[in-house]
């Protein structure tokens, strides 16, 4: 099987030819349909991520249909999961069925983050496919024709009408966004600032704007992923670019009552970003900072014009758990019609160009790109 | 070793000798010290659970010793929890320590319910230690020399100064309690009823009175267990059977400014206690229903005027999770010398006396009574 | 100035012509240009309120164009209210504008439900116009030519392009509604049931849906409320009188993944239907009990089965304050092309046919009843 | 009567005779018992306010006997706050009581802040004692034989056993510090870190410890401060000035599991200590930020590393509301034998001495200056 390798930070990335993996009981050979470049993966190329066992193979949100799965039939062991794969329903999956999966696994079950906090995201066993598992554990990323899931990893059906290519489209950035929605407590008439234009600052306004938000205010740039914000449900706007800070916080003062939004939600993954959203944010509101998934840098903060006085409220969000999976995946396969998740991957890139795509990304010179092994070709072609 | 067992509903509790079982890898055995008589055993043998596989052996809290532990060397398949047993921290836990554990395990991770809700007291896969374990799991319950602890049991050591007989005057019901506490959101300053004086009651007057809720007001009876209470944190008991409901209720209101408690646990366990908690909460306060574990039958409510006109919120309270163990375990060893939790069991009994100890317990002829395989002496004996 | 009077409960409604009110500094005159019947206005024609001080003028929400403001001119004493009105960005009113003002008013600001619990909607001072403001108050009601608005009554403008009689289609029923989705906390992705096809429930539908609920389901009858639940976004409408209960539990079962909701509303007003509610909600759900502002009587509930057991939350739901008013506005303004609020007012009367309107809405025989001084045509008209 | 008055930023404070002032219907008088030099009069001294109507007169928290009360006995304009001064269950006060006052009143009751957000400490119209009010309003601060306070402003009583000097020795500090504990949530058993030492930091940490926290931590200088926070409640006291920041965290993570703590306040009034108490919580904390009541400058903040990664929550507290008040001091009364507030007040000074005692706050001598305007000798006396 063939799959895209990047063997260390800065080298270019290799097509290599793998052995197919057997499968232990419980675990699932995929084949993939679609997988993405994501913006962590320019920061792994970049070498910016700790703990990241190059080689590699990138892709950690994919879809696929299930070629195999590691037979099941002898009576696990009690309190083991290496039990046949099922669905949230506990429905097993089938061979052949269309899937994608939570790319953290391997969460312990059995520590303070998983049992007292109940924040998987910080369990120090959690393991995530494409970033901190390597060639060494199997093809185990979506820039390939297949991936090895253990035992335990969490899979999803894309519901009826859901195609890949459009999951595709939100891909990790929806999975992050909606989280970001959720932590920021968005409600109906709640008014929402995005910083960023990117593809969760796109899916975040899509989102917010489904719950009711009003208005979706993106600041990001350059034009046409404004454009694009437009089409994702923000009602207004701005382009960073054109207008200076003090003209950004006039116009979002300006469209909500001259007190700022009850909800700001930074995906820009700039510093001063998280900085500008105090500025935007009213006091009593609250800023979720969603775009810091590897270091930039630091920032300048005054404790008491930002945080004290305004009575403000700063929420990091970090990672995504099988809950947020799960609610992106509905709710985009309920509202596809309306939003074009789709149309976010600007181009689709074969296994042999994911070099290409890569460099793209980084360049910005696409919005999206998108990974399939079997063809470059455009969305549903 | 032997074991007192509960044969099925109503049948006399039995003295059996039971072989002492192989441990597969990652499992415990654990050599009792301590455990109880809580009132689910009562409901227990009045057949009032579903799902039990009698014969079974009671006593889902206990405290022991580690006897063995399944060798777990082989690197365990990813993704299994076959792993050698640890704490939160992720310390393994050797031969010869004093531990307890979460009486709920088996929780599977990969359900809707643990992962979407977060909520494992409500995973379907979940069993329980001596309630839906039975005799053919092996020895599963306190009642008994040994206890067979699955892998992926969470146990919990028992911190300096805790000894076994101390927590075990807690047990289930401290857990619950601070469950309850917890659920109900209790803060400083906050005024909080407690319906009922059995051992949820009390433990849970102790965490609010700890909490800093000020006034805490007991409702209960007989009068030693309002003894009790007062000895737990209680700064008003009031009794059941001498002031009526109306009496009751002006008692509360004259300690809560005329508005009623901000927050009211219902730990009686009969329905009608319920019905009254709403009376006795302010408007926009709290009501935590804890004392429901087995059916007792309907009450009548009046929603406009018990609901939706005090803006009431009542909360459900079910089961409780590692996060209620560490954290009643903690608050128990720190406070152990202001708070008798030891006192709570009036009497210990030896496992061929666990018959007494149940009757006496149904009877309500004692406070708690306390399960000791080696002797039936007085505690610390 | 013409106004309907209801000179005691059960006697018939009059005409009667008042003197036109003088104004203190800081009141307003409204003249009025649309009022309702609302469910609550039948419960105070059969006596089931306390505290009414009949000759009472009802039409507790209503739309008027500002007529005159008593002057207030003169510095006004420190701390007193007496101030111009002006709305919650401090802007003042000016004659001519059209508005709607806040039905609960007089509100303390003083007393430990309004500043500790900060839960206005139990001051023990506050006035309801219509309710529990008589004759002898003024004409204090919206049946009416028009409305003396005491000195502090909150105003709201109607925003540009939300007509008055869209905004009464909704009026107190989606004010409530609005309150009652925020109550139960509805998120994006959120499923929920609505118990009620009446004004309230059917508002709650619309809410829930723009809040990104999926599915929203409604309970009720008769076929055309419901199938102006689907109009207002219900996805599925289960029809009361066609299904038994445990066909409905199987439906609302059949698209929650087996669980339930994870929010019902009960906007129905009858006893059972809460009772009902806690079977439709999941495990660790959220029941709102948003329908019962009369009392209607009892019901049976098991507290173990249906409260301790589930975890779950029920939450009564009280009034309305300005934050409610603000949202609802807001969010009919915003998306009035999409819900159909106007249609629910199925028939427009005049002052003079106010108590055939009453009528009607006692007999159920039509969804909704407006009030218009000037004409009883259609909306619009 | 004599005022000590602040004429402008830097001045020296001046002892003047005003005219006892005339009352207004619902005023009262009150002749002061105690009042305290608060780190908001070392800021005001400094000119560090903007809107400060100079020449003032300090002591914005002060306890006094209700020497008069303004005639209320017409009946008061609907709507006007102009009634007889009464506490939060609507009992009138009487002249001869003892009594303190919620420094923030004029709330207006009807803006967005005020009725949406209910969140009074932002409506644009409130004003301060002491602080935004002037000697051109009338004797309006604690550093006088007499304050006036206008009508609506909200009245406490001190309950009996709490005398005002040891009211006083919380003072604002525990007002603001009771608001930090209840924003940062802290409940039963969550490990909790106070930095700095003074008035603040103090009550917050003994509110902590009497909200059961456990551990409490109190990280400041210097070392009699330190061990005043010993015997406020703290398990363990880390002084700033011996151990450098690493080692500060070590002793943090190594009794808080390796974590960090569940909830950080900051009450240290310095940018960098916000900084370093991201550095000192646990993934997925609390973080107060209440020690910047002016502005102390900038900090630098990694917003990957101290924000978005550790899914940290940073919650700014502005201002304390009558909530704060009634909690903090019943809470006082109550627990006025275990926690030595009293004590907090190192030196009481005359009027006359007022500018001796703003310079000892200054320049760090003592830990809190209280003022009394009949005598400057020790507590009691």
């Amino acid at each position: 099987m063939r799959a895209a390798v990047m063997p260390a930070p800065g080298a270019p990335i290799e097509v290599r030819d793998l052995p197919v993996p057997a499968l232990e009981p419980g675990a699932v050979l995929l084949e993939t349909i679609a997988s993405e470049v994501c913006g962590t993966d320019v920061h792994l190329w970049r070498g910016r991520l700790a703990g990241v066992p190059y080689p590699i193979i990138p892709g950690h949100v994919a879809v696929g249909r299930i070629a195999a799965i590691g037979s099941a039939d002898r009576a696990p062991a009690s309190g083991s999961s290496a039990t046949a794969p099922a669905d949230l329903e506990g429905r097993r999956f089938e061979v052949g069925e269309v899937v994608t999966f939570v790319d953290v696994h391997g969460t312990c079950g059995a520590c303070w983050y998983c049992l007292v906090a109940r924040q998987s995201t910080r369990c120090p066993k959690r393991r995530v496919y494409g970033i901190t598992m390597g060639v060494a554990d199997g093809p185990s990323g979506g820039w390939a024709e297949a991936i090895l899931l253990r035992p335990g990893t969490q899979l999803l059906r894309l519901p009826p009408g859901l195609d890949p290519e459009t999951f595709v489209g939100g891909g990790c950035g929806a999975v992050t966004a909606f989280h970001a929605v959720r932590r920021g407590g968005v409600r109906l008439g709640d008014s929402v600032v995005v910083l960023g234009a990117g593809p969760v600052g796109l899916s975040a306004a899509a989102f917010a704007a489904l719950s009711g938000a009003d208005p979706v205010i993106v600041v990001g740039a350059p034009a046409d992923r404004l454009a694009m914000a437009g089409r994702m449900g923000a009602a207004l706007c701005i382009d960073l670019d054109r207008l200076p800070h003090a003209a950004r916080r006039d116009a979002v003062l300006g469209c909500t009552g001259g007190r700022g939004a009850d909800v700001v939600i930074e995906a820009a993954g700039v510093p001063a970003a998280v900085a500008e959203g105090t500025t935007l944010c009213r006091d009593g509101g609250v800023l979720v900072v969603a775009g810091h998934y590897t270091d930039g840098g630091e920032m300048a903060l005054n404790p008491h014009a930002q945080l004290n006085r305004p009575h403000l409220e700063v929420r990091g969000c970090w990672g995504s758990d099988a809950s947020h999976f799960e609610g992106a995946i509905r709710t985009m396969a309920r509202h596809q019609g309306r939003v074009p998740w789709g149309e976010m991957v600007t181009r689709w890139f074969p296994i042999e160009e994911s070099g290409a795509a890569l460099q793209a990304v980084a360049a910005r010179t696409l919005l999206k790109a998108g990974i399939r092994p079997t063809t470059g070709s455009a969305p549903g072609a």
